[in-house]
């Protein structure tokens, strides 16, 4: 029951492509994310998959297409289409799935979920 | 598959206290909302209650004591928990619900989900 101040959570770490949990919503984890440079083509068979931009751009390539976000813009990739997100520059970002979803889209190559 | 510029969907109505549905996720409405003023006491008994402010500061009222918020920051009503949005000042949210939750928690009294 407290308020999740996003640029706060943010300043507490500094790796890339390693979600960290700051609160939970119907069984899904809240997380923050810092991303830079290019992460994996995956998909997840079970869940949408939610992008918010909070500082920077991230561009998502899909198979049938690229989009990229700026601060502000949200992004939901429908489960089960494949994608892979870049950023050039470092950029953040708010997720949303559901928790214990690897975010690899496979359990082996996934980083841990931690919470901050 | 399109990109959500919350601000731009924000600038397509001026009404408080009347969610605009802009994109889906896992069955939930995300919706972005104009409040000013005070809404109703309502509580929902099967689902969370997702808040980011985007722009303003906005008070949720409970039982057991207020939270404010601002920009950047999230705040989720557990299921249940009785609760009172409040903004002084006219403020900018992005809400997620399970889709056709009625705002105020009685579909006699919601706000119809109009979409942007």
């Amino acid at each position: 029951m407290k308020v999740i101040n996003l640029a706060e959570k943010l300043s507490t770490f500094s790796g890339h492509w390693q979600p960290r949990v700051v609160g939970q919503f119907n069984g899904h984890d809240l997380m923050v994310v810092k991303v830079k440079g290019e992460f994996v083509w995956h998909k997840h068979d079970d869940t949408d998959d939610f992008f918010l931009v909070l500082h920077g751009r991230l561009t998502i390539r899909m198979r049938d297409g690229d989009v990229t976000l700026g601060p502000g813009e949200v992004f939901v990739v429908p489960k089960g289409v494949e994608h892979c997100p870049v950023a050039e520059e470092e950029a953040h970002l708010l997720l949303i799935e559901p928790s214990g979803t690897p975010n690899t889209g496979n359990a082996e190559t996934a980083a841990p979920r931690r919470v901050v």
